[in-house]
């Protein structure tokens, strides 16, 4: 393998890849980023078993030359070394030479680097995905779905499923869900794709849709989604992102969405948010978050907090409109800004069933999305 | 106590106090801020013994009124909650109000926060310090004086006097200088004093100073500094900062830093920086860091690393001058990355006075500071 390559263009793709490389991997070929050059271009490719991120840079783009192939190969080259030295050599052109003994040689300016690399047949090599289904999601609004419902995945490793976000596809409506058995969150979007594809009970790692939130460009840009029997790829631009599918069946938690409610509120979302963040400083000392609302009239709810090493806290706030029977209930606060947090709307919906049944928050604006926090048992 | 002020005049005071508090601290008291209101302001203390941070915001200030103090009388808050809960109070009014079994009302908007507060008499109380020698210093010239020097001191706790920066004043000239045993750093400058203000051996902590220069603003402010028995005390606007003086003499460094070299080098800064930053990446993999310089010839001197590993490093760099003998010499990359950051100038002169001897940095443009880092004896 003999070539030369532009350092930003190099630099872009070894960002990309990066984000597959776990630093706890046992498995030394896994430390590494595989390289490979033919006359079309170079591919990296990166995994640690549950992702693998694979970037092409083409020989050209928009007629300039980015990479000079004079002979083609491949090589594994230590990833965290090879990041950091790439993004610090001194020339915009690097040099790049393998000899059949993985010896490797990286020249740029006056710099020489001469280092080991790993055999490249050692490397994992990735699932072949039959294109049968594919759907296309502008990215920006893959990466909102993500934000929106990623929070209220659960964070415990016992119950693996629940670790990830439900993904559901029907009637041209994508539809991604998350919840840790104390709180729920879903977003909906229509989605251009063939009327017939439909799929249910595709999970996929909550963390891992974080990586892939950060590799998706701002500006627009179309990520087609490919789903297979155990794999999803995700191909945004030259980047194809592969996870793996989680093992388990998801719980229908289509019973525990109240269809009526017996009080209404309406608050603007700002003041709302502030209020419950300074319960929540004195909610938190007691490891609960619990935090207590009140209505008071139809014009005002009462918030409130306490903790018995520091004291208490009251708040008065003004509602926008109210409906129904009087409600006392007690909520984790640090649960309620986490929704708070991923609603854009100004105003929010709230609607309770009584004080022991789940709280459902919903922007007051539009219905695509809806929160669901299950209430504490108090004594008062 | 009883008063209103405004939030964010009492933000900025707590700002300040709050570098003294230590989350690490076992005095109950001294996880407190103490208030202590007078008709003419409110004084926000805390301290964590090495540590006192005193700041006062007067009643008014520009013709604005700040504080309305109804009735005086003291107090000490849970720092940790009292910090955040007062930048997150919904309005610009904050009132305060202290009952005699130390309980406390914060209200603004319609937030109300009770709490227990501490007894004030609990809380040590500061040093007077005689203010027979004052020396004043510009706010900027401390900042980059103590930048200069504070990455040298020494992080092992077993001698106490080498995790501090040396002060000295003699004629007029204040010299900070601070070693590890492994390097050392200095700094010079001119400053007003009276001609008989001469000191020697006050040696303050290096995180006490890094502490003391978060609070000095960036503008143009003067601080004045009293040196007394065993404390310090630094007077910035409207807060007092007081340091204790480490105990232990520090020791004579003067006889090391060598007066004639045998080979010396001038280099453009940045170059050598990002120079030997590459070489530094596979050096620390070794953890010994180990970067090697080598004179060429007239105009170029190679710098390389290797590691077991990864592979090796060269680069030829280009010098601007060279003078006298061949050198190949061995060094810790990362100590001198540490000197290149704090130099501001464009060129550097290197002394060398052979391979087992120190190396010295100036910047080439003025003789206010010196930097001295011992070389590694390698074999070859």
């Amino acid at each position: 393998m003999k070539l030369t390559i532009l350092k930003n263009e190099l630099n872009d793709a070894i960002g990309h890849v990066s984000k597959a490389i776990s630093s706890r991997t046992t498995i030394p070929i896994l430390t590494g980023i595989k390289i490979e050059a033919t006359y079309q271009g170079l591919t990296l490719t990166a995994s640690d078993t549950d992702i693998s991120i694979q970037s092409f840079i083409p020989i050209d783009k928009d007629n300039e030359t980015i990479i000079q192939v004079t002979k083609a190969g491949s090589i594994v080259l230590p990833a965290k070394f090879f990041i950091e030295i790439i993004k610090k050599l001194p020339s915009q052109n690097i040099e790049i030479e393998v000899n059949d003994s993985f010896q490797i040689s990286i020249r740029s300016g006056s710099s020489d680097i001469q280092m080991v690399g790993m055999d490249p047949e050692e490397f994992p090599i990735l699932p072949r995905i039959e294109e049968n289904h594919v759907l296309s999601v502008p990215g920006d609004l893959l990466k909102t779905m993500v934000r929106q419902t990623g929070f209220a995945v659960s964070t415990n490793e016992s119950t693996p499923v629940l670790t990830g976000i439900l993904w559901k596809m029907a009637e041209g409506s994508l539809k991604l869900l998350a919840t840790d058995r104390h709180r729920l969150a879903t977003r909906e979007a229509a989605i251009e794709a063939d009327s017939d594809l439909n799929f249910n009970n595709i999970v996929i790692s909550g963390k891992t849709l974080n990586e892939l939130s950060k590799i998706i460009p701002d500006q627009n840009t179309l990520v087609d989604i490919v789903v297979a029997d155990n794999q999803v790829l995700f191909k945004i631009d030259n980047v194809l992102f592969y996870s793996r599918i989680l093992d388990g069946t998801y719980p229908d938690t289509s019973k525990i969405i109240p269809q009526v409610y017996k009080t209404e509120l309406v608050l603007r979302t700002k003041a709302f948010t502030d209020a419950i963040d300074r319960a929540y400083l004195l909610s938190r000392e007691e490891k609960t978050n619990i935090v207590k609302l009140i209505t008071q009239d139809e014009k005002n709810v009462e918030i409130s907090s306490s903790s018995s090493e520091l004291g208490k806290f009251t708040e008065q706030l003004e509602v926008e409109t109210m409906t129904g029977e009087e409600l006392k209930i007690s909520f984790n606060s640090k649960y309620m800004l986490d929704v708070l947090k991923v609603i854009d709307s100004e105003f929010i919906h709230i609607g309770f069933t009584g004080a022991m049944s789940p709280i459902i928050i919903k922007p007051n604006d539009h219905v695509n999305s809806l929160y669901l926090i299950l209430p504490y048992r108090t004594t008062n």
